[in-house]
């Protein structure tokens, strides 16, 4: 994609402020221990402070708001594996839509049941992609209601852009952010609000090496898939999609790999020193950072905290 | 104690002041759903933020600061099952002192391993009060080091008076705070803060029914002692002290009791919802809360969140 076929500036703004009366402008938190740990000074975006635990609650607000009101009396589905699914029966609660989400099975209890507690329907399916694309559709059949994706729609990229561009606002002078990657939707956003917002400031992806597609899809350029998606940041089991991958291409500067043991290590290194709790999707960021001094050694550097929604009784230590 | 022969608001300020560059300002938390889920307004005093993790290093900086330069050169020593050993050895550590902290077996490993991280020498014990004081007085004997007492000493309530102070200069008009009570030193601070500082601000215990020593000993108006000293909140096993029992007695309301499963409930259900990490001695408060609506339905509420060094390896769920 180019540069300027990017969306805008203005585009961003304007989620900014649609989203404005309806999310928190989270917290930037630091620590003197993991600067010295890391050897880089850390700026930790929290969004697991963010309504309902993570930052998937902007996309899917930005997401609703573009309905129309034919779309919204009919209602809003989507497939997750756990906090999309929470941020669209939030939302929807929010808006007196009308919410159906589709779960695979063995998403963690937490997550299921505050969706259940935000009003929402849920409808349990087999944990695999073909499942959940069956159940939604048959849902959207029997009451027309709009599918929200994920992470693969425009207004849900914007939406996401904005905790960056919140956190840009706070610390402008960042040479660099790195955000988790799965589904695509939270480093598309972020790379387009480091383009548009930072100054000269470089987005990085980080991803567990056990699903290494949107590693994979940026050497060879097209949306590469996993054989298998086994890993304890389970929020970052899914594929990159066709909006958000020409985004990620244009803005995203590289995306580093880290081991599950990395991942786990790294989340109870933040849980211990920062007292704050954040999901292992999240510590990937963490882990990437540890894992790459040279690169990121003296930076400035922002760090994506996505989410705190962890089932207390599996955790991974 | 006679109210007018109370610590006065001048050496709360005093303490204040002595403090300010050493020890965070931390932050007041709120929470809309945990306010729906009491009844009252609840504002959280987050000093499981506060720097190693908990409100003991208010009281142990104030206490070294007012040791004479001799005293200072030949260190400091205390007994400590965990956050105000680690509170000494930072607190000495930043001052450029000697410290010894004698701990009892039993004692969180990662309260143990801060100890020594901060550059304390550590002298295990039996877990018992005479095993800490007759290891407390050896190395006394041998180093010529002052004891610091984790809670029943002037400087100590003082400094521990701030973390109310500072509550009260955000949220003024509180009609209560909640502290957990275990040796007293918070309990009374929090006290003598809310007498000097509130506007008709009452102060409130919260103790574990397994230890009810504070319980008792406001009923029978003595020092009470406890037979045995099992419960999950492990910062709250010590009595009551000469020092702080008479303050506690003339600016404390009274004291909840709460169960050892609702201590845990409240600690998972501040996890879940709040995402921030708080140990079980600061849990048993939340757990007085929600335990009686009649007391506090409608208030606004301070409780202050004493600490959160958790043994992750031995979580209570």
């Amino acid at each position: 994609m180019k540069l300027d076929s990017l969306p805008s500036k203005a585009q961003l703004v304007e989620a900014a402020q649609t989203l404005k009366p309806w999310v928190h402008n989270t917290p930037v938190v630091t620590s003197s221990y993991l600067d010295e740990l890391s050897g880089a000074s850390l700026f930790f975006k929290c969004e697991q402070l963010q309504r309902m635990g993570a930052f998937k609650m902007r996309g899917a607000i930005n997401a609703i708001q573009t309905l129309s009101p034919e779309q919204k009396a009919r209602g809003v589905v989507t497939h997750s594996s756990g906090n999309f699914g929470q941020a669209v029966a939030l939302s929807a609660k929010l808006m007196g839509l009308k919410a159906d989400v589709v779960m695979p099975l063995g998403t963690p209890k937490v997550k299921r049941d505050a969706v259940l507690n935000y009003g929402a329907r849920v409808t349990d399916c087999d944990p695999n992609l073909a499942a959940r694309e069956a159940a939604t559709h048959l849902i959207i059949e029997k009451t027309g209601a709009t599918p929200l994706h994920p992470s693969n729609a425009l207004p849900v990229i914007l939406g996401n852009a904005t905790a960056c561009m919140e956190l840009l606002s706070e610390v402008p002078d960042l040479d660099g952010v790195v955000s988790p990657v799965g589904g695509g939707g939270l480093l598309a956003g972020t790379g387009l609000a480091a383009f548009h917002f930072g100054q000269n400031c470089h987005c990085w992806g980080a991803e567990p090496s056990t699903v290494d597609d949107a590693y994979r899809s940026m050497i060879s350029g097209q949306i590469e898939t996993n054989q298998r998606a086994n890993t304890v940041a389970d929020g970052l089991k899914t594929n990159l999609g066709s909006i958000n991958f020409p985004i990620i291409q244009s803005t995203v500067s590289g995306i580093f790999l880290v081991d599950e043991s990395e991942i786990v290590a790294a989340m109870r290194l933040m849980w211990e020193r920062t007292k704050m709790i954040i999901e292992p999707s999240s510590a990937v960021v963490m882990a990437a950072v540890l894992k790459n001094p040279n690169t990121f050694k003296g930076q400035k550097l922002g760090l994506i905290l996505s989410g705190g929604n962890v089932d207390l009784s599996a955790l991974p230590f």
